[in-house]
């Protein structure tokens, strides 16, 4: 067992462990070492709890650089989807850490191996080991593999509001005017897809598409935001 | 106002900031950005989302070192007592920061410079600013100057259990046997003081007062740690 994390995270991460016993402790939970006594081994808790504080702050200091106009309620409510048992477990199951959680039997008889709140606490936990073991500059690697591409595939846009967003960036400069056209309308009757465009008095700022005309109109936002951002940068 | 709270963190903290405008944005409130427009102005809740995150993680990590037996649920209840309203509005009057909030008229008759929650955001809004200017060192000083010392005065007694805490710590090396006896009772029937000391089966381990022996006992346990801690240094 103990070989295969080592090759994944080493093939999947570049990451290798200086003090293996960190990493064990991360993967270890309480019920295996109450069957396992007198082996001196520790459970994830301690390191869990370091981890949740590193994952906030490297989140939250992304975000809030990464969306300059973004108000501090957008930015709490991104910060929660990311930061969330629902997010972390899934990562959790992305990078296989939970076929290597040490279980006691009874824990591994009631199916803590696909518990949700176990995986968040573990992926909270390695990433308190990595960064005793490697500092914060190897989390942060590890997190901008792992959590922030998602911002860009659209994971957390239930909670991102593009168009304000793109209202916002837009009106640094002063009064911005923009409007959204729809391009098109395509596919049988039930199943549309809409194209919209956004603009502002000058030019088309980006294009979007979707089953609808408002998310076709977020997707369109987005798209001028990740333009924008290309230019600005 | 903007000279004296200049001089006040030279003096007090040595800290002098590059970007004058972070410390602006993190002491002024959206009353006073409305009160004031079209001199872009920005207001404090962005730095404070930031300056909150930054907090948790230094003073997680630094509680997470400094009692390395400590459990998560301790751990967690201990954070909980430091990053607080209630301590952190206490730490931003300290550095009298109340002093240079700068307020919208209709909130400062309401009396919100000396709202706790106000005072709570200023302080991470603070250390926000202190984070983005200079990094996480100088933040680390000013926490060490601000609030770690409060660990040692006993501000955060209350959620610290120093008799289990000596305990755990005794039980690294196996098993311990402690004991706490009644030094002296001292004072007018209702005013008494109670000394405690507190032995392993060889010697005097610590020496604490107070008025019940349940407090005298916790007092005997913190100086038995701190003992502990000077020797182990």
């Amino acid at each position: 067992m103990k070989k295969s994390i080592d090759a994944e995270l080493k093939k999947n991460f570049q990451i290798e462990f200086n003090d293996e016993s960190l990493l064990d402790e991360a993967l270890t939970q309480a019920s295996y070492v109450n069957e396992h006594p007198n082996q001196g081994l520790k459970f994830y808790e301690r390191i869990e709890f370091l981890g949740d504080a590193v994952l906030q702050l490297i989140v939250s200091e992304y975000i809030f650089k990464r969306y300059p106009e973004m108000p501090q309620g957008k930015l709490t409510r991104l910060r929660a989807a990311m930061v969330c048992e629902t997010s972390f477990s899934q990562f959790a199951r992305e990078c296989h850490f939970d076929q290597y959680i040490r279980l006691g039997k009874g824990e591994e008889k009631g199916g803590a191996r696909n518990r949700s709140s176990l995986l968040c606490d573990i992926f909270e936990s390695f990433v308190g080991a990595l960064y005793l073991d490697q500092g914060r500059p190897a989390v942060e690697k590890f997190v901008h593999t792992v959590i922030f591409p998602k911002l860009d595939t659209g994971a957390f846009d239930h909670v991102i509001d593009y168009k304000t967003n793109l209202q916002e960036v837009l009106q640094r400069d002063g009064d911005a005017l923009i409007h959204y056209d729809l391009l098109n309308e395509a596919g049988p009757d039930n199943e549309l897809d809409f194209e919209v465009a956004v603009f502002d008095d000058k030019r088309k700022l980006g294009v979007g598409t979707g089953k609808s005309k408002k998310i076709a109109e977020q997707a369109a936002a987005k798209d001028a935001l990740q333009a924008l951002r290309v230019k600005n940068v």
